[in-house]
């Protein structure tokens, strides 16, 4: 193998599939990249048996890279980043010699690393199915970004640390839940689906997914679904993920039919409210705080013995002139409200020991759901 | 105690003074923001035995505040700072009601507090001495900044971990060392010191004052050099730290006289080159490379069997033909470069086994040192 590539085009792909290259990982040959150049195609892959990533770099401008001689190389993940980001260079010439010597040059740098024979590399299939899903990027990013934080982070119930993908016709739904609250968003395809699907894709490679997206809104990711893993094509670079087995539990039984009181508010102020009143809470991870109406106005307060209370007030209009009282995490509320990014929000009350539901006319696919605790 | 004043002055105040609150702290009353409010001025102290800040919030502006009623009180330095940063009005009215119950709150946020009495805080003296040392503020924050990263993190030599200060007459020397490196700088005073002084700063201490420091490069740092402790005077500012006891180590004799060779580089390329030098040492502590001289090219290099090596070039002047090997950590000679922030720096050259001197025409006050690293 031996190429002159440019620094910037090399640096962008070797950047996309690190995030598949784990420090921890006990596979010696996974710390690696392989690196594969054929005609004017250099095709790097990385992978730590959970994700794959494979990005190709084609040469669009007649400089981008040269192509002195064909050939495949495993090199060390973490090395050649660091060599490459700090190279001051435009053009970068890498050469293969005696078969694993990797010498990587410019005009006054010279880096010779040991590489791996490309047979090591364990065999990886990569295969599209015939039977391709079509998503907006920028909407697919923001449909994981909305529910992600929703899911679980104990590794004891496997299934819920996954985004849970079910797809009938023409509709794609998100759902997440950790048990004690939930994410759902609805997307409409542009192109209907032959056949269903449900399956579940762990929220931590989805998000790793969404890193190597660029800002382009007018792009789109290909979901190819397999029986145990599901495929991502987005331009250049196919995404790997191994699905969660297990059958996702229905949460659609969860989602009340009607409400007893819809009350409106500022988002941003709400936020704020809620923020501040969970200030005095002792215990981060319980930090209750509890909602009330009076009138047109929201009272939220919280109170510890050992340090003291908060009282905070905001402007708000309701459906019915009944007054309210509930209590929840301030934080899984505030979690929920962030992932609307929009100027109002709905707060859906049907009763004191019920799931408060969040909607948004600006957003209305987007359904986030909070459990109340019990202060009593 | 009662009064209404701006977030902003109050807000700064706070950050000043919780520098001295440690969340480690084991003496409750410590964790603690003592607040002090007679005529028109509000008094906050803060202490972890360790440092004291003292800062004075003065009524500059008609409305900058209101008091209604003098008094003392001790308030929670982590939940004021929080509220007081949280709180989106303009204006905060701070009331102690039944003694030590204290009242936060604005137009629709209320906050109540549970207070400690004045009468539990240590007594701490602040007094000035009568023989003040005045320094410029961005000299001094310059010079700690520029010898600090050379003391020592080992508690093993507690004197090590200290800047030592050494004042006669007009001349102050900040001396650190690691026993593996050293950093001088040395600067003239205004006016000249009556007594001699020879005194070892927590380090750890000095960086945190320097942080409690703003921009303006006419002001002054007073310094008033007692026994055991040292007291820094910044504005509105008062900053106690104890002193290290123990004999400093005196380095001087470690400075040669003369060099054998005086090889002159542009310091941002020679510390880009060694960073990419070092890039394969495969133990970040232990990162040694290689220096030569050919000619007037300059060659770093480095290498591990297992890793592989690198070569990096640059070009130099020096004021002799003959040719050079030295071999140093490159952690400790870039630390030292970055101490500089010149366009060119010097490198100082006895022999093999002797240690490197770095200066600067650009800064002829500044001495750096790096111990060479025997590679056979």
């Amino acid at each position: 193998m031996k190429l002159v590539i440019k620094k910037e085009l090399l640096l962008d792909g070797l950047n996309k599939v690190s995030h598949a290259i784990s420090s921890k990982n006990l596979i010696p040959v996974l710390a690696g990249i392989k690196f594969d150049l054929k005609k004017n195609k250099l095709t790097l892959t990385a992978s730590d048996n959970d994700i794959t990533i494979e990005t190709v770099i084609e040469s669009k401008e007649k400089d981008d890279f040269k192509v002195e001689e064909e050939g495949s190389i495993i090199i060390s993940g973490k090395y050649i980043l660091e060599i490459v980001r700090k190279i001051p260079d435009k053009f970068i010439n890498i050469d293969v010699v005696d078969d694993l010597k990797i010498m990587i040059y410019t005009e006054n740098s010279e880096y010779d690393l040991n590489g791996i024979s490309e047979n090591e590399y364990p065999s990886i299939n990569l295969e599209e199915s015939k039977k391709k899903i079509e998503i907006n990027s920028k909407v697919f990013r923001e449909s994981i970004n909305e529910t992600a934080f929703a899911t679980s982070t104990e590794e004891t119930k496997p299934i819920l640390t996954g985004i849970n993908f079910k797809i009938t016709g023409n509709t794609l739904e998100f759902n997440s839940t950790d048990s004690y609250r939930l994410a759902r968003k609805i997307i409409t395809l542009d192109k209907a689906s032959d056949d269903s699907y449900n399956i579940v894709v762990p929220s931590h490679n989805l998000l790793e997914f969404t890193r190597i997206m660029d800002e382009d809104d007018k792009a789109f990711v290909e979901l190819h679904i397999f029986n145990s893993k599901i495929l991502f094509k987005y331009k250049n670079t196919l995404f790997q993920s191994r699905l969660i087995s297990g059958t996702y539990p229905n949460t659609s039984n969860l989602l009340p039919d009607s409400y007893y009181m819809v009350i409106s508010a500022n988002l941003n102020e709400l936020y704020s409210v809620i923020d501040r009143a969970s200030i005095l809470t002792s215990d981060k991870d319980k930090n209750t705080v509890t909602l009330e109406t009076s009138g047109n106005t929201l009272i939220v307060k919280s109170n510890s013995v050992e340090i003291g209370r908060v009282e905070e007030k905001m402007g708000i209009t309701k459906n019915i002139e009944d007054d309210i009282k509930i209590s929840f995490s301030a934080k899984y509320m505030m979690d929920a409200l962030k992932a609307f990014s929009t100027d109002t929000v709905e707060i859906n009350y049907v009763g004191e020991i019920k799931p408060i539901i969040l909607k948004s006319k600006e957003k209305e696919n987007l359904t986030e759901l909070v459990l109340p605790i019990r202060t009593y």
